[in-house]
């Protein structure tokens, strides 16, 4: 049997928390949460089950989650979806991206992608035959060239994909990305994927840019949007996209044949919480909290940093310490110091290397303490 | 935005779920239990949530759970799957089974399937570019004629698809029809989806004929199974599917950017429910008292059957009652009558109409019993 897709390999998050247990290493490497979820959102699941939540949720999902979700839209940006044909729920926001990708991309049809970027993205690409195209950013500010992006956007271009809050750099897309943005694709069929999964989380004051506040960019885009990330359940497995009704409709085409509908209990339980806007809008306070006291405790080690503007990743430049490659250091880094992180080079085009590892600080307090005493011993 | 995916209507599943709801009809369409989960297997779910199984799950899939499912392949087929590389759990059989085709099927790649057939399959081999080639098998009987397979099977054959205990006819593979598509495949790179769902469900003393069970069709073949029909709970959406390491390891390239892994706290619930094999041995003959009590109580009446031999669907003849067909009769009983079904012609090569309409009686007595008075009554 002849493989359909030979270069894809197990993805980077797998093999490090995989080296991670194997070492009993402090595990920095694959995004999530080291401390508990709400009881109160755990007894809402079990209450959901005994009431009877659990055979097949509407294939497009439970409405009164759709409905939570339309009004933080509201809340938040301002921004209008329907929940009967511009919100889906799906088995989490990875679901979403890949079927999103498999709804609109053809063979030969071309998608930018900016790196460094989230793994997901161009195996997808590849899976539906299509091509990607890179604009690299670079180690420490991740800056977008406009004039690059614009060389490279044609009538090929069938997709774009951002993510703001952006993993893996932390960095975040300002005013003036969007706008370019929106005047890059304004006169073209371009569909816009915007992975917003950290939108609940950012710092120091800054706002997060959701494509829909923008009008000429909302009606050609779709977000992407994940409950792990922000309800501290990545194993959950639910998140959701919106979309103008054009879209959404060709994106459930697909949906309804991948996974036909999602987990029924967990949406019921999360309607219910997400309705009390509390339950999310201090999640960027709490995590600020966690990168301030992460980079104060390591501000006088080896590694530079800018901080993260968002997301719960931080990334440090250890170019002062050794000029090893980055995969092979954060193997050393586990195996021999214990704290295990994610080489930057593995979301870059041609595997570019800036000496850039990317640290997880969603934590405890303590974790972080001893993660942080690590990385001053080195 | 033109449409990637023109002929991809709404599922008939959520169409007749929603004409149900609407006209408070009783719904035998979807295929769901309206009776309740196993009280014990919610508490687990409710203990791996408070003991903090709510991060990712490694992306094949809770270890304990996988191993729960080789010993049960080896308890009932005598066949050995290492929970390691030849089993991983997906969100659902759906989502197995679309993420198989997107591994295996190319453009212009031909797959054969049996018709009447569920619906998932032929979408995901067209959103994927490949071309269904169907064989249409006939009520009552649905027979396979194997010259007939043989003559549409080439080089161009990449996949064959079977499903059995068989939705929505009832019917299941004898192990001549195995025998047969063993000898049909065995010199060829043909791989077998084998949609095994209903392997629980099988009625009058008949053995499951997993493929599992011939070598020579093990070596080049994929289960799909699900746990929501064996343990009463569709809504939880967790399947997996086992398959050779080789074939395997295709699948997980697609997979891990699919959905990346499952819901982690039911998954580590199922894994100790599974572990007591009477909690799945006696199901057969739960359901065979369903479908009993279902045929006796309408054998008078108008509409003509073959008991089912497997699944919890039932399919009738009502070329007796009318010769409308078979979409507008299933709406006229939902709409005039308060009983939705589902009409076979929306699973058959072009919508062929035998005039008959599947029933779910994964129902209590006390709906079996109304639905009959209905059925009577016509
Ligand atoms: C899907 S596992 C990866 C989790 C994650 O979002 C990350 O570590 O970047
Ligand atoms: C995915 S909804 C359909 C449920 C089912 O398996 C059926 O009714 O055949």
């Amino acid at each position: 049997h002849l493989s359909k897709l030979p270069n894809v390999g197990t993805t980077i998050f797998s093999v490090m928390s995989a080296l991670a247990n194997k070492h009993d290493a402090i595990n920095m490497s694959q995004g999530f949460p080291n401390f508990k979820s709400d009881k109160n959102l755990i007894d809402l699941v079990s209450q959901a089950m005994c009431s009877g939540y659990n055979q097949y949720a509407p294939m497009p999902g439970n409405m009164e989650l759709r409905e939570a979700i339309a009004k933080k839209m509201d809340l938040l940006y301002n921004s209008t979806y329907n929940p009967e044909d511009e919100i889906t729920i799906t088995a989490g926001a990875t679901q979403a991206i890949y079927t999103i990708i498999s709804a609109f991309i053809k063979p030969k049809d071309e998608v930018i992608i900016f790196r460094p970027a989230y793994d997901c993205y161009e195996p997808a690409i590849e899976i539906n035959g299509g091509k990607t195209i890179s604009i690299q950013l670079t180690a420490p500010n991740y800056t977008i060239d406009w004039d690059e992006v614009e060389s490279k956007f044609s009538s090929k271009t069938k997709m774009i994909i951002i993510n703001t809050p952006q993993n893996p750099s932390g960095t975040v897309f300002s005013n003036a990305n969007m706008l370019a943005l929106q005047k890059l694709t304004q006169d073209s069929n371009c569909i816009v994927l915007s992975d917003e999964v950290y939108e609940h989380i950012i710092y120091d004051g800054l706002q997060h840019q959701s494509v829909c506040r923008f009008s000429n960019l909302k009606s050609r885009s779709f977000i992407t949007a994940s409950f792990g990330k922000t309800f501290h359940n990545t194993g959950w497995k639910v998140g959701y996209c919106c979309a103008p009704k054009t879209l959404m409709s060709e994106f459930r085409k697909v949906h309804q044949f991948n996974v036909f509908s999602v987990n029924s209990p967990m949406q019921k339980a999360l309607a219910d919480y997400l309705k009390e806007p509390s339950n999310y809008l201090n999640l960027s306070e709490f995590y600020q909290a966690k990168r301030d006291l992460f980079l104060s405790l390591i501000k006088h080690s080896r590694f530079k940093f800018k901080p993260a503007k968002g997301t719960y990743f931080q990334v440090l430049d250890f170019s002062k310490i050794t000029q090893v490659g980055d995969v092979e250091f954060a193997k050393q880094l586990t195996v021999e110091y214990g704290l295990a992180s994610i080489p930057l080079s593995v979301f870059n085009n041609n595997n570019r290397d800036d000496k850039v590892l990317r640290f997880c600080f969603a934590k405890t307090d303590e974790t972080i303490k001893k993660a942080a005493a690590i990385l001053n011993s080195i």
